[in-house]
């Protein structure tokens, strides 16, 4: 099946997707034997309302799963965790899964799918059938994310494909960086302000220089996000609340909206990265560049130590380092292997929530290097886990 | 250079893009010397008011010339044709090209390129810059419709990065089959029409029975579009004429207005080709099936005669025959070639302007057969004019 046939299918009123990037975990990578993937509880009891008797333990009810665009399917379970109101009120489960996926064939559980953008698309009835879509590549990616915008590795996401609207979001909980129109700058009200600028904002609000830059680099993250939603909304806000002339004037401010949204996840993490390395005493001009331009139409998001050392052919090259910044690399990390041809080693960060070992090995042998905060490396297979840099490990190896 | 950092640099507010798919006058596969492509007279004025002055005959101006993503460089001519206005007032010349585009080396005038989305990035300044960036794949060309819609073959387009405004549009100019909020159905304006709801209408509206086919589906074409604006307009209009109560809202129906664009492209050509099927005897069910599933999960768009046959192994494979819409094949003809594994020869109707010798000899090698609306014979080199079908002559082929 063709996925915008697909796409039109699960499309009417009667579905609701979630979506979320499928971790390590997920797809049993890192050789856990848990029981299949977390699904939301306020979507869980919608779909099966008789999930929500507490006098039954960890209820149960049938769900007709089919995976594309292989075509696996089979029935499974929608599990709702209950045991915190039975057995064990301190620490027990109140969660819902789905489960019973069918076992390895299930390509919901293949590790080569790890990172891949899923959807799963829960359609209303008895019994509840849910059809999933695993994104094969980046253009696949492409053509959900122009719908609900761009889903980071953790994000995870319940949308209304008939009404084209968020109906839970686990980034909507805005926490201490979220900031009220009189907190943000007044300069910014007039023009939306840079990646950089949010950036410095979050660093002012968080700075955590106490804490190691592995840590430092993951909260603030979640910190710019919030601030850029306070001042997305403090900024757009006011020029959609009154209405529009047009059609076209409409779809121009949406468009600046979508754009905006795009190009800060495309760019955040590098700002980010570039901060904290500027942080730890790395001189930009001298200990390394960023977006410089190498062999003509080249540009790296980091190199080390310059450009002028990349072009002295009596540097030794393996006083020479790269590093590229992409939050997921199933389908992106194969970019950056012509990126520097004098630089073997190609270093990645990278937040996705783990890697298959075939997809590793075969980075390996193309010299791609992974550099991943040292809290997600328990989603990586413990196989490799050593093998992974830790931030901190990166700019100790740089130093040296 | 990566594209994303490429439609950075050029989304300032001193830009402005005029957008086009290369036709084979363009790249010259039509073996035609003709000057270079055409680009808008408001545009070339805009950038240079010195074009204006019609005491000068044919005057020009440099334009800096870059073509990405190769990296050509050249210094081109901005010309305005006014013979017009001097030695021939009836039939004399009146447009402005891009012209001395430094030979066959310029991938602007590189046959493989004939279809691709290309964005002339127009820097206003003295000497006018222009940096051109010819899409290679479907990926490309997504990233950038998704800013400002679907470009189909023959459409142009000028617009404005920076306020994400379309300036001028060939398909603004809306003519006999634009409908005034009273000429639309009632019930439209409560749900938005299929896309086969409109098609209808527009037949209705522009019968043309006594022409051929194949003038009759592009004249329909251009009058559905009119249609589905009107009715767009109507139907949205009030929907963001007051405002809104909040950003997610907004962004609600923002996506509702462009995934019903993106359906409309996607699907129109192949509605266009069912209804004429239908006008010219041929019986859905009994002499084809529109999008049938067969062989699990195929679906071509349309099969001939039915899946009974198909599946009947004892019915000769020369008898049956699939035809598939896409009105731009150049990276996408390839989704159809195992669309009927039993069917050896695979009919593609496209309204693309050309397609190259290289790419022909292709597509014929993997038994694709392109169907044309004869009117754009003429724009396919002249070598390969006589195997293209018209969509006349595919309907004969069906009928013996």
């Amino acid at each position: 099946m063709e996925i915008e046939d697909w796409i039109d299918e699960v499309s009417g009123a009667n579905f609701a997707w979630y979506i979320k990037r499928l971790s390590g975990n997920d797809t049993q990578l890192t050789g856990g034997h848990q029981a299949g993937p977390y699904v939301p509880k306020s979507l869980a009891v919608e779909l099966l309302p008789q999930l929500s008797d507490l006098s039954l333990k960890n209820p149960r009810e049938l769900v007709e799963l089919r995976v594309l665009p292989d075509g696996f399917d089979t029935t499974a379970n929608l599990i709702y965790y209950n045991n915190k109101f039975h057995d064990n009120p301190s620490s027990g489960r109140n969660e819902t899964r789905l489960t019973a996926l069918g076992g390895r064939e299930n390509p919901l559980l293949d590790p080569e799918n790890t990172g891949a953008l899923t959807i799963f698309a829960f359609e209303y009835g008895a019994p509840v059938k849910c059809q999933v879509w695993i994104c094969q590549n980046r253009e696949q990616e492409a053509l959900f994310e122009d719908e609900f915008g761009p889903v980071e590795p953790s994000e995870t996401l319940v949308w209304s494909p008939n009404t084209k609207a968020i109906i839970a979001d686990t980034k909507k909980h805005l926490g201490a960086c979220s900031l009220s129109v009189e907190q943000i700058p007044s300069e910014w009200l007039v023009k939306f302000p840079s990646g950089l600028e949010i950036i410095k904002k979050s660093i002012s609000l968080r700075p955590d220089l106490s804490k190691s830059v592995d840590e430092r680099l993951l909260r603030r993250r979640d910190c710019e996000f919030e601030v850029f939603r306070s001042v997305e909304q403090a900024f757009f806000f006011p020029k959609v609340r009154s209405g529009f002339q047009n059609l076209d004037e409409f779809l121009a401010v949406a468009q600046s909206v979508l754009q905006s949204r795009k190009s800060r996840a495309g760019k955040s993490l590098e700002y980010h990265a570039k901060s904290i390395l500027d942080e730890e005493g790395f001189v930009e001009g001298i200990d390394y560049e960023y977006n410089p331009k190498i062999e003509g139409n080249k540009k790296p998001d980091f190199l080390f130590p310059s450009v002028k050392r990349y072009n002295d052919g009596s540097f030794p090259a393996e006083r020479l380092t790269i590093l590229a910044a992409k939050t997921t690399c199933k389908d992106r990390w194969r970019q950056i292997l012509n990126e520097a041809d004098r630089v073997p080693t190609k270093h990645l960060l990278t937040l996705q929530e783990g890697v298959s070992i075939n997809q590793y090995e075969e980075m390996s042998r193309s010299g791609v290097r992974l550099v991943v905060p040292k809290k997600l490396h328990k989603k990586y297979p413990s196989k490799i886990r050593s093998e992974i840099m830790t931030l901190a490990e990166f700019m100790t190896h740089i130093k040296n």
